[in-house]
């Protein structure tokens, strides 16, 4: 039998409702290159819950695609973009960016999360014009790539630097659904699309097949963003299937609610080890958690799961990395958790 | 009501079977990035169909993707590619090629096909080296961007010229099912994959929601493959998108019945002009036609069907394009051939 | 001993001025990257020149380098720029401007001069928006790489249509002092300035060591410009040889009396030619000329003489090119008038 | 009376014996683009001095030219490159590298010194293939841009831990000759040679106008390298004028003996300041010196020498940097001392 697999959020297909969407809506002839029927009425649904009738949104693949799309079209030759280092563009894209011509400034940060002084520390070193490179953008991910996430003050207080700063401020929502539905989270959608430039809203981590929503709310971001999204082989003929699931997955909120599922199963978790006194490589409250075991442990709960082993501690422990998901059933984690009380 | 369209062959979702497939595996847990068992189960069953066990295979989403990863991967940064200049990657790809910093030679055709002394004109004028480019790559497609396809002779002397002119031949199979599968073809998947260094085999305009299959059959160009489709932002996290499809398609030879389907309604409604006594702007044998009409008979044909109205002629008539698909059934093609007949 | 050499106008070093000028300055200690004493000088003559102090200008080491960095600075990458055929961009300079990341589109000229129907027609079939590159920017020479040159109506034109759609238009001056002087023209310096939106003036095929300087005139294209030399490797730390050269060849107008004498010199030898009835490829007025020879007459001014056979006419004849340049004396020039006439 | 400037090795013009050089030959024609009579005797003296008969030697303009030159031809796509974090390239080049499609792995480093578990942590942390790059090349300076140098095991422990890592090794040779001269030197230039894939010999700050030689002696990266020279806008049509260059600085090791002046001056500057008991902020036995003074000490010593103030120690002081060059002359040196001797 196979194992069950904690590995990440993209292991099974998509939620039901798309599939009988996909079903449904079939044979209906449509616009191709993402002009269709569905696209128009799921970019409607998004609008409204951002609260910006004016809002340009992008139906692309998945999150390298959406990163390097909205970077590469925003950024000129000698343009920069800071980020932090385990930032997702940073370390785990092949070098995309760099690949479009545009240098990355890593900061190193205990949390995964930039504040306005790592900012200025980047601004500071790069005065002599023109050796240097003029930074133009901060690329912030929410939740972090090591699951934590953002509050509004600290997001209110990075767009305002970037403001000031004559930078604009990209939120990659690979996990947004998961970040805005933690039980600590304080952000509203409409914030995050009133807090940035642009940011997009992830599908692929959250129950789609495929999918991220770029929402360009600055209007000197929008001209010509179908351009770049032909260009960089993001326009898929058949742009109905994008649409048809963010249309699935906007209805009467399905995204969040997939979301909150993850998170509720990954605290579940999270309790477990804590309830055992385990310590975890950070805090979490997303649908990733880090606790770190000793090596027997791992192998033990390795028999009938699996999961990655992230980051060696010592010659005796690791963090392992769980991740849920919206398909995470009550039943496999309470099959986990008594794993876990065993230990 | 909605006119019918003929506008293109990817108006519709795509054939069930993929959508059955994709409803029975959808809980199953699969590795992601293409490491999949149904994508795994796919390139076998290409492999076997090629009968090369030694190919490549790598699933994209589309064919301005897979043109842009295969040419930029191939090329250094002083090569060039030749290509017709009603070639897709010449025309109507918004510079994705040369945005990867690869210029492409279009050369003038008559019916969209690549001969020998079209490239040879090409390094005839491009020898003052360093001054000038080096030509690395020659790109053709079949069937054609205007419905033409190659014979096998002809793809066997384009081949054995690249071969003596240490250049690659990359074929774009976008609508491949459909010259495969013309009344016209002699060639087979085989032919294809033995007289060119590298193509694919397009999913997208052949009942697939999306994605084309890259066959590398070229050992050169088989290395690190996978990193530039991660780095163009092509890797689907869930691969078995791709893979389920191109399962379901490659299974019992679906693909080429559903191509030769389309041929077929295109052929009936060939008759139907030739019949009447029409002239085309070019004889094709595929699911593209091009028959020219006088501006009346544009109009009444408008009102109930959608096409393009691609050339003008004179003042007086035009050449419209009309597509076929697996998906335009026999009932739609009788409906549009009374209105021909009654023109 | 030595054949005299017509291949080219840089085989010989610089105008003695230059070299006096080198010594002279030669231990004053100056800032480096271009903000030199002599830069800025020679900036202000050149302004005057133009009669517009609020042009910005930049010395670079040559002509390819002068053309990727003016046009990779303006353009987006989803924007193209339009050329002849026979432009050095589109087939002389490696893929220098496509390496940036453009499409080029060529046009075949009677003459290599682009006309507003070209344009135009480039226009006219990208209207596939988003599917097709957005044109920009109109790329003309003068004198042409035939040895053509625009007259000031011709320029006028170009430049009106460029405004009237939201296109640039950008000069190569390689050769703009031997347009300048040429016997036909009827531009000034001031004019080029007032009907183009960016040009640069040659040095290194009038009498320089190696330079061009760059002029821009529209306020939009002048921002940030100085990152974008250094960033293509342009930007010389000692920014005084290019500084001196233009001081040198502007002062007394040096640099129109040289483009003026190699005019002169083709001229005679023009003449001379026209004397016995030699044919022509084209009817040049600067210091390039393509008369037509028989192969005969060609082996026999080889032995005295260097030039390229520039093109085969029939398999009895071809087109020779003859250059003069700021060193060619008038007892070479005599003496290869002598041969003609031996012919 | 203008104050003297020690902030950079490129404030004056060039050697006497390179214009004198420059005057000699100005009238006799040469061939273009590098293959002139010079440029080749230049390249003669450099394989006999670094014993390597099949090197293959390049002339270019400047060191971010041929950083961006030697990177870009070597590196796939998908490659990347390693520097210290205070590597030129990493900080100094307004992106450069990352402009032609390539990340910089920058490392924190004491001394500006690369090591091989330096780049063994590089290679450890990106192991995640396709997701994340493949390092190939590794970029080394010496004299590195703090002043200090490599020793020969240094360098021969990089080169073989890049041998067994299938990696290139680069070194970026701006101020060679000052590294090769230094007091603690134990390299010679074959040595350089034979342990490095390709390098190159400054010139621009050792006594030429412009000029940098690259000397290619890895087989592998010689193949079409003149491509990309034209390609970037790095070959001089009259590339007799870095030939000439090259040609004298080698002749009689000119090259040598300007470095060692430089070092020379530097060092009796340093001497006045240890013998004053004054810190400095690194160590250094080039050209460079980096002396900590007080402000009122830096106030001082600014009354009549020009020099960057570097690094900010703290409210009282900062370390000031002192750069000599082949011009400095003995008269400067002695006053500059009795100044120091003074404060």
């Amino acid at each position: 039998m196979k194992k069950y697999s904690f590995k990440n959020d993209y292991s099974e297909g998509c939620h039901p409702n798309i599939l009988e969407a996909l079903i449904k809506t079939n044979l209906n002839q449509q616009s191709g290159y993402g002009d269709d029927d569905y696209s128009n009425e799921a970019r409607e649904l998004i609008k409204n819950k951002i609260n910006d009738p004016n809002a340009d949104i992008h139906f692309v693949s998945g999150g390298t695609q959406a990163n390097l799309l909205v970077i590469s079209s925003i950024l000129r030759p000698h343009e920069s973009v800071i980020s932090a280092e385990t930032g997702h563009i940073f370390t785990n894209e092949t070098g995309a960016i760099e690949a479009t011509g545009h240098k990355i400034h890593g900061i190193v940060t205990d949390d995964g999360k930039l504040r306005p002084e790592h900012i200025q520390s980047v601004l500071d070193s790069h005065t002599n014009r023109p050796h240097q490179l003029k930074q133009k953008l901060v690329y912030v991910s929410n939740s972090t790539e090591i699951g934590t996430i953002y509050q509004k003050q600290e997001i209110k207080e990075l767009y305002e630097f970037c403001k000031s700063n004559d930078l604009y401020l990209f939120l990659d929502g690979a996990r947004l659904g998961q970040s805005l539905t933690s039980e600590i989270n304080d952000l509203t959608l409409e914030d995050v699309a009133t807090l940035t430039d642009v940011f997009y809203l992830g599908g692929t981590k959250n129950g789609a097949l495929l999918g991220e929503a770029i929402v360009i709310t600055n209007d000197k971001l929008k001209e010509d963003f179908g351009f770049h999204i032909k260009q960089k082989g993001a326009l898929l003929a058949k742009g109905r299937l994008l649409g048809i699931q963010f249309l699935e997955l906007m209805k009467n909120d399905l995204y969040f609610d997939l979301a909150k599922h993850s998170n509720v199963q990954a605290m579940k978790i999270k309790s477990a080890f804590q309830d055992k006194v385990f310590q975890f490589l950070s805090e979490t409250f997303t649908n990733q958690i880090f606790p770190i075991l000793n090596n027997y442990q791992i192998e033990k709960l390795s028999q009938n799961f699996d999961f990655y082993v992230w980051k060696k501690i010592d010659s005796e422990s690791s963090a392992i990395r769980l991740i849920t998901s919206w398909a995470t059933s009550d039943e496999i984690v309470e099959d986990f958790i008594n794993e876990i009380k065993a230990l």
